[in-house]
Protein backbone atom coordinates (compact mmCIF):
# COMPACT_ATOMS: atom_id res chain seq x y z
CA UNK A 1 0.00 0.00 0.00
CA UNK A 2 1.17 3.79 -1.25
CA UNK A 3 0.91 6.29 1.60
CA UNK A 4 1.89 8.83 -1.00
CA UNK A 5 0.96 12.55 0.56
CA UNK A 6 1.03 15.37 -2.08
CA UNK A 7 0.06 18.69 0.01
CA UNK A 8 0.01 21.96 -1.39
CA UNK A 9 -1.62 24.35 1.36
CA UNK A 10 -3.47 27.75 -0.32
CA UNK A 11 -1.76 30.53 -1.09
CA UNK A 12 1.48 29.03 -0.66
CA UNK A 13 4.37 29.04 -3.12
CA UNK A 14 5.34 25.37 -2.33
CA UNK A 15 4.43 21.41 -2.07
CA UNK A 16 4.98 18.91 0.53
CA UNK A 17 5.81 15.41 -0.78
CA UNK A 18 6.47 12.36 1.20
CA UNK A 19 5.70 8.39 0.60
CA UNK A 20 7.53 5.53 2.71
CA UNK A 21 9.42 3.28 0.59
CA UNK A 22 9.75 -0.49 2.35
CA UNK A 23 13.75 -0.48 1.91
CA UNK A 24 17.08 0.70 3.76
CA UNK A 25 17.96 4.45 2.74
CA UNK A 26 20.83 3.49 0.57
CA UNK A 27 18.98 1.37 -1.59
CA UNK A 28 16.33 4.14 -2.19
CA UNK A 29 19.32 6.67 -2.67
CA UNK A 30 20.94 4.52 -5.76
CA UNK A 31 17.16 4.15 -6.86
CA UNK A 32 17.19 7.74 -7.19
CA UNK A 33 20.56 8.32 -8.08
CA UNK A 34 22.13 6.21 -10.48
CA UNK A 35 21.17 7.37 -14.09
CA UNK A 36 20.54 3.12 -15.26
CA UNK A 37 18.39 2.88 -11.99
CA UNK A 38 16.36 6.17 -12.05
CA UNK A 39 15.50 5.34 -15.63
CA UNK A 40 13.63 2.12 -14.85
CA UNK A 41 11.07 3.68 -12.44
CA UNK A 42 10.94 7.87 -13.25
CA UNK A 43 7.78 8.42 -15.59
CA UNK A 44 4.38 7.62 -16.21
CA UNK A 45 3.81 3.84 -16.93
CA UNK A 46 3.14 3.93 -20.71
CA UNK A 47 6.09 6.06 -20.97
CA UNK A 48 10.27 5.15 -21.61
CA UNK A 49 12.52 7.19 -19.97
CA UNK A 50 16.02 7.93 -20.77
CA UNK A 51 18.21 9.51 -17.93
CA UNK A 52 21.40 11.33 -19.45
CA UNK A 53 24.51 10.05 -17.68
CA UNK A 54 24.96 12.38 -14.72
CA UNK A 55 27.39 11.83 -11.37
CA UNK A 56 24.80 13.43 -8.73
CA UNK A 57 26.82 15.48 -6.76
CA UNK A 58 26.77 19.08 -5.86
CA UNK A 59 27.36 21.75 -8.55
CA UNK A 60 26.84 19.05 -11.38
CA UNK A 61 23.54 19.36 -13.98
CA UNK A 62 21.15 16.43 -14.23
CA UNK A 63 18.57 15.80 -17.68
CA UNK A 64 15.80 13.32 -17.90
CA UNK A 65 13.44 12.39 -20.93
CA UNK A 66 10.47 10.67 -21.55
CA UNK A 67 9.44 9.58 -24.96
CA UNK A 68 5.45 8.50 -25.36
CA UNK A 69 4.76 5.51 -27.95
CA UNK A 70 3.60 8.52 -29.84
CA UNK A 71 6.80 9.67 -30.18
CA UNK A 72 6.33 12.49 -28.29
CA UNK A 73 8.86 13.82 -25.60
CA UNK A 74 9.00 15.56 -22.28
CA UNK A 75 12.31 16.74 -20.70
CA UNK A 76 13.17 18.06 -17.43
CA UNK A 77 16.51 19.45 -16.43
CA UNK A 78 18.74 21.25 -13.48
CA UNK A 79 21.01 21.75 -11.22
CA UNK A 80 21.84 20.03 -7.59
CA UNK A 81 22.95 22.81 -5.77
CA UNK A 82 23.69 20.07 -2.92
CA UNK A 83 24.14 16.49 -2.65
CA UNK A 84 24.86 14.92 0.55
CA UNK A 85 25.21 10.91 0.20
CA UNK A 86 22.71 9.20 1.16
CA UNK A 87 20.27 11.97 2.89
CA UNK A 88 20.19 14.91 1.14
CA UNK A 89 19.65 16.46 -2.53
CA UNK A 90 18.50 20.55 -3.35
CA UNK A 91 18.46 20.76 -7.01
CA UNK A 92 16.74 23.18 -9.36
CA UNK A 93 13.79 21.59 -11.48
CA UNK A 94 12.34 23.37 -15.02
CA UNK A 95 10.18 21.44 -17.64
CA UNK A 96 11.84 22.49 -20.84
CA UNK A 97 8.25 22.40 -22.29
CA UNK A 98 7.68 25.66 -19.85
CA UNK A 99 11.23 27.22 -20.08
CA UNK A 100 11.68 29.87 -17.54
CA UNK A 101 9.16 28.41 -14.77
CA UNK A 102 11.85 27.05 -12.48
CA UNK A 103 11.50 25.06 -9.18
CA UNK A 104 13.74 24.31 -6.13
CA UNK A 105 13.48 21.11 -4.86
CA UNK A 106 14.69 19.85 -1.29
CA UNK A 107 14.28 16.07 -0.76
CA UNK A 108 15.76 14.48 2.21
CA UNK A 109 15.98 10.38 3.00
CA UNK A 110 15.08 9.29 6.62
CA UNK A 111 15.72 5.53 7.84
CA UNK A 112 13.42 3.94 10.71
CA UNK A 113 13.36 0.25 11.21
CA UNK A 114 14.32 -0.27 7.50
CA UNK A 115 11.94 1.46 6.13
CA UNK A 116 12.51 4.88 4.16
CA UNK A 117 10.99 8.07 4.65
CA UNK A 118 11.13 9.97 1.32
CA UNK A 119 10.28 13.80 1.50
CA UNK A 120 10.39 16.76 -0.69
CA UNK A 121 9.47 19.92 -0.29
CA UNK A 122 9.54 21.54 -4.23
CA UNK A 123 9.21 25.72 -4.06
CA UNK A 124 7.54 27.34 -7.20
CA UNK A 125 8.05 31.14 -8.36
CA UNK A 126 5.04 31.83 -7.80
CA UNK A 127 1.35 30.43 -6.03
CA UNK A 128 -0.04 30.31 -9.94
CA UNK A 129 2.77 27.89 -10.58
CA UNK A 130 2.84 25.87 -8.31
CA UNK A 131 -1.20 25.40 -8.60
CA UNK A 132 -0.53 24.68 -12.51
CA UNK A 133 1.90 21.82 -11.20
CA UNK A 134 -0.75 20.12 -9.00
CA UNK A 135 -3.08 20.77 -11.98
CA UNK A 136 -0.88 19.06 -14.44
CA UNK A 137 -1.68 15.94 -12.66
CA UNK A 138 1.48 15.37 -11.05
CA UNK A 139 0.68 13.64 -8.08
CA UNK A 140 -0.97 10.73 -10.54
CA UNK A 141 2.31 10.60 -12.37
CA UNK A 142 4.01 10.35 -9.22
CA UNK A 143 2.13 7.59 -8.23
CA UNK A 144 2.76 5.83 -10.99
CA UNK A 145 6.99 6.36 -10.84
CA UNK A 146 6.89 5.43 -6.87
CA UNK A 147 4.71 2.09 -7.55
CA UNK A 148 7.49 1.22 -9.92
CA UNK A 149 10.26 2.35 -7.61
CA UNK A 150 8.92 0.21 -4.88
CA UNK A 151 8.57 -2.87 -6.57
CA UNK A 152 12.22 -2.17 -7.66
CA UNK A 153 13.86 -1.77 -4.70
CA UNK A 154 14.08 -5.38 -4.05
CA UNK A 155 16.50 -6.32 -6.67
CA UNK A 156 18.97 -4.12 -5.34
CA UNK A 157 19.50 -5.15 -2.22
CA UNK B 1 20.81 58.81 -7.07
CA UNK B 2 19.50 55.40 -6.58
CA UNK B 3 16.22 53.91 -7.41
CA UNK B 4 16.75 50.82 -5.08
CA UNK B 5 13.36 49.36 -4.13
CA UNK B 6 13.36 45.92 -1.86
CA UNK B 7 9.82 44.51 -1.73
CA UNK B 8 8.47 42.09 0.62
CA UNK B 9 5.00 41.15 1.04
CA UNK B 10 3.20 40.01 4.50
CA UNK B 11 3.30 36.27 3.98
CA UNK B 12 4.73 35.58 0.74
CA UNK B 13 8.37 33.31 -0.18
CA UNK B 14 9.59 35.99 -1.91
CA UNK B 15 11.71 39.55 -2.60
CA UNK B 16 11.56 41.64 -5.44
CA UNK B 17 14.40 43.89 -5.61
CA UNK B 18 14.77 46.35 -8.41
CA UNK B 19 17.52 49.27 -9.03
CA UNK B 20 18.36 51.06 -12.19
CA UNK B 21 21.84 51.54 -13.89
CA UNK B 22 23.00 54.17 -15.83
CA UNK B 23 24.75 52.32 -18.55
CA UNK B 24 23.60 50.10 -21.19
CA UNK B 25 22.85 46.31 -20.89
CA UNK B 26 25.71 44.52 -21.92
CA UNK B 27 28.06 46.68 -19.71
CA UNK B 28 26.24 46.09 -16.62
CA UNK B 29 26.15 42.29 -17.62
CA UNK B 30 29.95 41.91 -17.48
CA UNK B 31 30.34 43.64 -14.18
CA UNK B 32 27.65 41.06 -12.87
CA UNK B 33 29.19 37.96 -14.67
CA UNK B 34 33.07 38.54 -14.68
CA UNK B 35 34.69 37.75 -11.96
CA UNK B 36 37.55 40.11 -11.54
CA UNK B 37 34.93 42.82 -12.07
CA UNK B 38 32.11 41.77 -9.76
CA UNK B 39 34.89 41.58 -6.83
CA UNK B 40 35.45 44.84 -7.65
CA UNK B 41 31.78 46.05 -6.45
CA UNK B 42 29.59 43.02 -4.46
CA UNK B 43 29.97 43.12 -0.83
CA UNK B 44 29.93 46.14 2.10
CA UNK B 45 32.52 48.87 1.59
CA UNK B 46 34.50 47.56 4.89
CA UNK B 47 35.09 44.34 3.23
CA UNK B 48 37.28 42.92 0.53
CA UNK B 49 35.79 40.73 -1.75
CA UNK B 50 37.11 37.12 -3.72
CA UNK B 51 35.31 35.58 -6.65
CA UNK B 52 36.11 32.25 -7.25
CA UNK B 53 36.81 31.69 -10.89
CA UNK B 54 33.85 30.99 -12.82
CA UNK B 55 32.39 30.65 -16.59
CA UNK B 56 29.24 32.14 -15.83
CA UNK B 57 26.77 29.22 -17.85
CA UNK B 58 23.96 27.40 -17.50
CA UNK B 59 24.68 23.76 -15.38
CA UNK B 60 28.54 25.74 -13.54
CA UNK B 61 28.38 26.30 -9.62
CA UNK B 62 29.80 29.82 -8.50
CA UNK B 63 31.55 30.96 -5.07
CA UNK B 64 31.55 34.55 -3.47
CA UNK B 65 33.98 35.11 0.12
CA UNK B 66 34.14 37.94 1.33
CA UNK B 67 36.43 39.15 3.79
CA UNK B 68 36.18 41.30 6.65
CA UNK B 69 39.45 43.61 8.12
CA UNK B 70 39.16 41.25 11.56
CA UNK B 71 39.86 38.16 9.18
CA UNK B 72 36.28 36.88 9.36
CA UNK B 73 34.92 35.42 6.06
CA UNK B 74 31.52 35.35 4.96
CA UNK B 75 31.36 32.73 1.68
CA UNK B 76 28.32 32.36 -0.53
CA UNK B 77 27.58 29.55 -3.32
CA UNK B 78 25.43 28.04 -5.46
CA UNK B 79 24.57 26.82 -8.62
CA UNK B 80 23.89 28.59 -12.21
CA UNK B 81 20.55 27.01 -13.73
CA UNK B 82 20.09 29.24 -16.74
CA UNK B 83 21.95 31.78 -18.12
CA UNK B 84 20.74 33.95 -21.28
CA UNK B 85 23.55 36.32 -21.74
CA UNK B 86 23.08 39.31 -21.35
CA UNK B 87 19.29 39.18 -19.88
CA UNK B 88 18.53 36.75 -17.92
CA UNK B 89 20.29 34.29 -15.01
CA UNK B 90 18.73 31.59 -12.82
CA UNK B 91 20.50 30.49 -10.14
CA UNK B 92 20.80 28.92 -6.51
CA UNK B 93 21.75 30.89 -3.16
CA UNK B 94 23.01 29.77 -0.01
CA UNK B 95 25.13 31.90 2.94
CA UNK B 96 27.64 29.32 3.97
CA UNK B 97 27.13 30.52 7.33
CA UNK B 98 23.31 28.75 7.67
CA UNK B 99 23.78 25.68 5.76
CA UNK B 100 20.32 24.51 4.36
CA UNK B 101 18.72 27.26 3.61
CA UNK B 102 18.47 27.68 -0.28
CA UNK B 103 17.22 30.52 -2.03
CA UNK B 104 16.52 30.23 -5.91
CA UNK B 105 17.25 33.74 -7.44
CA UNK B 106 15.80 35.29 -11.09
CA UNK B 107 17.84 38.11 -12.22
CA UNK B 108 16.83 40.02 -15.39
CA UNK B 109 18.20 42.92 -17.04
CA UNK B 110 16.45 45.24 -19.33
CA UNK B 111 17.57 48.01 -21.44
CA UNK B 112 15.64 51.11 -22.05
CA UNK B 113 17.30 54.71 -23.02
CA UNK B 114 20.38 53.57 -22.43
CA UNK B 115 19.71 52.73 -18.93
CA UNK B 116 19.25 48.91 -17.21
CA UNK B 117 16.77 47.88 -15.18
CA UNK B 118 18.55 45.32 -12.68
CA UNK B 119 15.28 42.99 -11.39
CA UNK B 120 15.76 40.32 -9.37
CA UNK B 121 13.07 37.65 -7.48
CA UNK B 122 14.60 35.71 -4.93
CA UNK B 123 12.46 32.80 -3.67
CA UNK B 124 12.73 31.37 -0.20
CA UNK B 125 12.35 27.59 1.63
CA UNK B 126 9.64 29.51 4.19
CA UNK B 127 8.43 33.04 5.08
CA UNK B 128 10.74 33.04 7.82
CA UNK B 129 13.54 32.49 6.11
CA UNK B 130 12.90 34.96 3.84
CA UNK B 131 11.96 37.13 7.07
CA UNK B 132 15.53 36.69 8.24
CA UNK B 133 17.28 37.89 5.28
CA UNK B 134 15.45 40.84 4.88
CA UNK B 135 16.02 41.46 8.79
CA UNK B 136 19.67 40.53 8.59
CA UNK B 137 20.27 43.88 6.75
CA UNK B 138 20.40 42.98 3.04
CA UNK B 139 18.88 46.46 2.12
CA UNK B 140 22.19 48.50 3.48
CA UNK B 141 24.45 46.02 1.46
CA UNK B 142 22.80 46.06 -0.79
CA UNK B 143 22.58 49.48 -1.83
CA UNK B 144 26.42 49.74 -0.59
CA UNK B 145 27.35 46.90 -3.02
CA UNK B 146 25.17 48.60 -6.17
CA UNK B 147 26.44 52.21 -5.37
CA UNK B 148 29.76 50.72 -6.32
CA UNK B 149 28.81 49.17 -8.85
CA UNK B 150 26.89 52.31 -10.49
CA UNK B 151 30.39 54.15 -9.98
CA UNK B 152 32.37 51.00 -11.67
CA UNK B 153 30.00 51.10 -15.02
CA UNK B 154 31.56 53.72 -16.37
CA UNK B 155 35.07 52.79 -16.69
CA UNK B 156 33.94 49.75 -18.65
CA UNK B 157 32.29 51.50 -21.81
Amino acid sequence: MSDLKVVAEPGRQDILITRTFDAPRELVWRALTEPALQARWFGLDETSTEVEPTEVRTGTPWRVVEKTGNGETFAFRGVHHDVQRPERIVRTFEFEGMPGHVSLETLTLEEADGRTEYRVVALFQSVQDRDGMVASGMESGMAQSFDKLEKLLPSLG
